[in-house]
């Protein structure tokens, strides 16, 4: 027997909806815009933390997705994604266990090194459990976050040659500086000095070592840029999917991508004077990236504002109506990821109605 | 067979652990505060989230918990907790759907009001359920967040009062304005001024209505200063059982409560000149409430910034050495509440053992 179908009205909230026809047009954007430039696409799971969303990539072009930490991995093997690429160095004994487990499973994944301690531990690993893998050079190009400079990366690149279990493929370059500065002219200035170093390296690289052909860079900030470099083979972007204020806040390259994501609130208490408190705070909506946007509820001049763990303040930027006890705002998030790792499940929407329902099963994936 | 007792300093990163005397310690202590200043204890479990915390809680004196959101208290009541107040307001025809399941497995149930609305809607399902529970006046005593201003209850009141299904038990009067206050004698201050128009509502109650005889208040930053107000009977304190460092931040009366909870965390990325890069970010360390502290892994002097959703910044304050790469440092979290609602589990931890594991199991009930 099957459930009826929810309104979207009758959530309980806080939740996360997901507007899946903006997700598809998102998705399909992004997968034409990398087929055309003729890269490929190679989204990040880290933003949406949804192994069904990473199945509809895959099945949309995408060759695998990104997953920034071990266990983010483990969950996308388990859901049976392939073609995983872990963009953050793997160092403990524990990580690289679990990481021996993932290579025998899924003999394509990837990993990034950033330093010549790394890849010795990584080899010993995969010697001891007669395993071999592909790695690519996370290289700094600027954030200073993990990876090595690309001036200083030769030892490193002759420690992972010179290792018989790691084959080097190629070198990743994220420049996560440079994702959310406003300006477009400005971006791309600092977009392309950070790059070159990178693209210079890559190319020496390639001559000489015929393995590696993979360039993996890109952030949705960058995106329109990056198409347009070259030896850049593949796109790691992440929030287009989803979107956010923070990026709807910077200048976009011709069309913005749209929000498919929001967060959906009830105003529980009134009678505060010039505002009313909702039932989402600090524990439903990340405070990080900026201004939430209150899209739906009251008109486009609500302020949303945190105010405590459980709880937010709705104010009006004039003096327009404030809404009344009971009633439902729905909001874009501030900085999709850290929201969505708050949550387990996206009701999935379709014109007003709860068609589906996505677990979100990499959430709290932070090993 | 009984697993092998793993070390802490086995345990992958990044995760919670809870030093188990250290919580005990605390737990004791509050409650040894209370009883002898003959209050009873109703401790926040927003706080923790952790049903074996709140049962431990329970053990030692107190008479229920509180909780934030209708799904913590169903979480609450499916663990076997009673004594149950919910904090805030419930509004929506799901949420009191939920509520009056968890009255009729929870009879002493108790819930607040905030407004005449609020009331009617309660009364009419309580009606409609057939059921009877008991409420408290939410007062606002200077935060704005939820309640009725004190000068304002009396219409309130009287909608309790008239309803043949609530029985009105007292007061609620939480001064979340004042607890992070730096300065012991501005805080108490503060608190006196915030709480007296409460008292003083509280008093008339008292004289023209039998059943109400509670007055629920306080939080960790102004124990002390509540212990003495005569009126207050019982105490819904939240932080003191874990500790951050958000109140380790402001001036304790007497030794203050010691952090019992610390983020463990570890070095993934170094060579990036004067600092390194460690695997806690915003999905594991939330950012709020101020600097979290470094306690242990490298000294003293080692500050903690973060540094994107899944990496922190370590840098030394001085010119001292940096930690390496692999090394594990331990983090007295900056604001306790959102940080642990990040993660599943409680590493319980004593003599550097890990002697058992709670499951966080509040976890996301943000509805």
């Amino acid at each position: 027997m099957k459930h009826m179908v929810p309104r979207q009205a009758e959530l309980d909230t806080p939740c996360l909806v997901l507007d899946v026809d903006q997700l598809e047009d998102n998705l399909r954007r992004m997968q034409h815009l990398a087929s055309d430039a003729g890269k490929d696409l190679r989204p990040h799971a880290k933003t949406h933390k949804c192994s069904a969303l990473c199945a509809k990539q895959v099945e949309m072009g995408a060759i695998g997705v990104c997953a920034a930490k071990v266990s983010e991995a483990d969950a996308l093997v388990r859901a049976g994604i392939g073609g995983i690429l872990i963009t953050g160095p793997v160092v403990t004994a524990a990580k690289l266990a679990r990481l021996m487990k993932l290579v025998r499973q899924s003999p394509d994944l990837t990993v990034v090194v950033d330093s010549p301690d790394g890849v010795a531990q990584l080899d010993r690993a995969l010697d001891e459990a007669g395993l071999a893998m592909q790695v690519l050079i996370d290289l700094d190009v600027g954030l200073g976050r993990t990876g090595v400079k690309p001036d200083r990366s030769q030892v490193l690149v002759n420690s992972v040659h010179s290792s018989l279990r790691l084959t080097l493929r190629g070198v990743q370059a994220y420049a996560g500086h440079v994702q959310h500065i406003p300006s477009l002219i400005q971006r791309a200035d600092q977009s392309d000095a950070a790059l070159r170093p990178a693209v210079n390296l890559y190319r020496a690289l390639q001559t000489g070592i015929p393995s590696c052909t993979v360039f993996s860079a890109s952030g949705t900030g960058t995106h329109s840029m990056d198409l347009g470099v070259p030896e850049i083979t593949e796109l790691q972007v992440g929030s287009y999917a989803l979107m956010d204020a923070e990026y709807l806040a910077i200048e976009a390259d011709g069309e913005p991508f749209r929000p498919a994501l929001r967060l959906l609130t009830t105003v529980v208490s009134v009678d505060h004077g010039r505002h009313v408190t909702v039932d989402a705070g600090l524990k439903s909506l990340y405070r990080d990236g900026g201004a939430p946007r209150v899209i739906k509820g009251g008109g486009p001049d609500l302020i949303y504002d945190w105010f405590g763990d459980e709880y937010g303040r709705i104010s009006h930027s004039g003096h327009g109506l404030l809404p009344d006890l009971g009633a439902r705002l729905e909001i874009v998030v501030s900085h999709c990821d850290p929201t969505v790792n708050l949550f387990d499940r996206y009701h999935v929407i379709q014109n007003g109605r709860v068609v589906d329902e996505w677990p979100i099963d990499l959430r709290g994936c932070s090993q």
